[in-house]
């Protein structure tokens, strides 16, 4: 499994994701998904992936290959892309198309296999815009009144969000609130796992603002990951019945 | 859907229920989900339901006719199997009887039905004990390690219990923590829904200890909703990054 959370806020975006792979509960690997695309001044793009590794890898590779190919055109490169949205349209293309490919394989095998991604960015001139893409291609935009999106083990971590996230969340209280929804989805789900990768793009800059990748031995998470745990059973043991 | 939550403590057993039940999005109504079995000073036993509403009421209702059937004897009715691991057999033959009765009629139609059941309880001269029984009658039971048991919608309540649950827990401690478990559910999925139904039961009292319907207008839920909410949001700013 996998958990990604990304927050469009009015002062920018907030994208979190873990990095474990698993096929079976044997075989734990560790993959990122999470990837960066960014002409700075121009447009920034981030990319984040759950479901199945075959579809994902493959459906990253095409988008990077069509990026870098002499005669890529705005329907082609998410980097030429007129807008948002069709870079989101080009990414729902891509994922469906890999889906379809590879399912038709499997069918032979009677698996399944399926992917979606969050897509969150901004390009000059526009808006920034943050994307849920279903595996079929087709895909639902974050909003004032839903400024999350998740994709994989989204249950756990949702109470928080819910109760904390507005638009007018600030960009280091939506960091916070990702990671306190992380912290309880690693607690719960054995299938998402360190490190975590961490993106924050701030509006109108055009340029990644903070990328980082927060290890296991992360010091700064460990201790909000314990600050939070105390600050749970001290307010749970002052509410009275 | 659903969500029931049961706590095994050292001092006694703590049991909650919402009785939301639906067919689709747009029919939807109220159902008791928690039943209770009880010959003060010799056995107490409550049984909570999670699944298809067919299934459920079928099974609960041919326990209440073994019961008292004129012919019940301890192999055929809870009140007289001689072991809380014998009344989890003849629960679990029950519900795996009528789902796969039902479910032989549905599959005509390819539809399926399931319904898995908490149940906790005691009889004089045995210890508490409490199983979470699945549609094919199998069953697996709370433990000092594992001292709660969830049926139905349980991603969203897990995080507090896993927090603040354990063996020593105060049935006082352990109300709180599942009634906020349950708010927590209750604001992320539609499917559950007020009112709530609460049983505690004290070890070695082989009775009732508290039953109650906890209704939508409740003040003291509203109350310690709004108070978790307050030090959830409080503790969250307190939190440096």
């Amino acid at each position: 499994m996998t958990y990604c959370v990304g927050l469009l806020l009015n002062d920018g975006m907030v994208m979190l994701s873990d990095t474990r792979t698993n096929a079976g509960l044997d075989n734990i690997a560790t993959y990122r998904k999470m990837f960066v695309f960014e002409e700075p001044g121009d447009r920034v793009i981030a990319i984040m992936t759950a479901g199945s590794l075959s579809v994902t890898q493959t459906a990253i590779a095409q988008l990077d290959e069509a990026i870098t190919d002499p005669e890529a055109t705005p329907a082609t490169s998410i980097m030429l892309a007129p807008s948002m949205l069709r870079v989101a349209e080009l990414i729902g293309k891509t994922l469906a198309d890999v889906s379809s490919d590879i399912s038709a394989k499997m069918d032979r095998l009677s698996e399944s296999v399926g992917a979606s991604m969050i897509v969150g960015g901004q390009r000059k001139g526009g808006d920034m815009r943050m994307f849920l893409i279903y595996r079929q291609g087709n895909f639902i935009e974050a909003t004032a009144d839903t400024p999350f999106l998740q994709v994989g083990e989204h249950k756990y971590g949702k109470p928080i969000l819910d109760r904390v996230i507005s638009p007018d969340t600030s960009l280091e209280e939506g960091k916070k609130a990702v990671l306190l929804s992380m912290d309880s989805t690693l607690r719960s789900n054995l299938s998402v796992g360190m490190p975590l990768d961490l993106v924050v793009i701030e509006k109108d800059q055009l340029r990644i603002a903070e990328q980082r990748r927060i290890e296991d031995r992360d010091e700064n998470f460990r201790e909000i990951s314990a600050a939070w745990s105390e600050a749970l059973r001290e307010s749970f043991s002052k509410i009275r019945l």
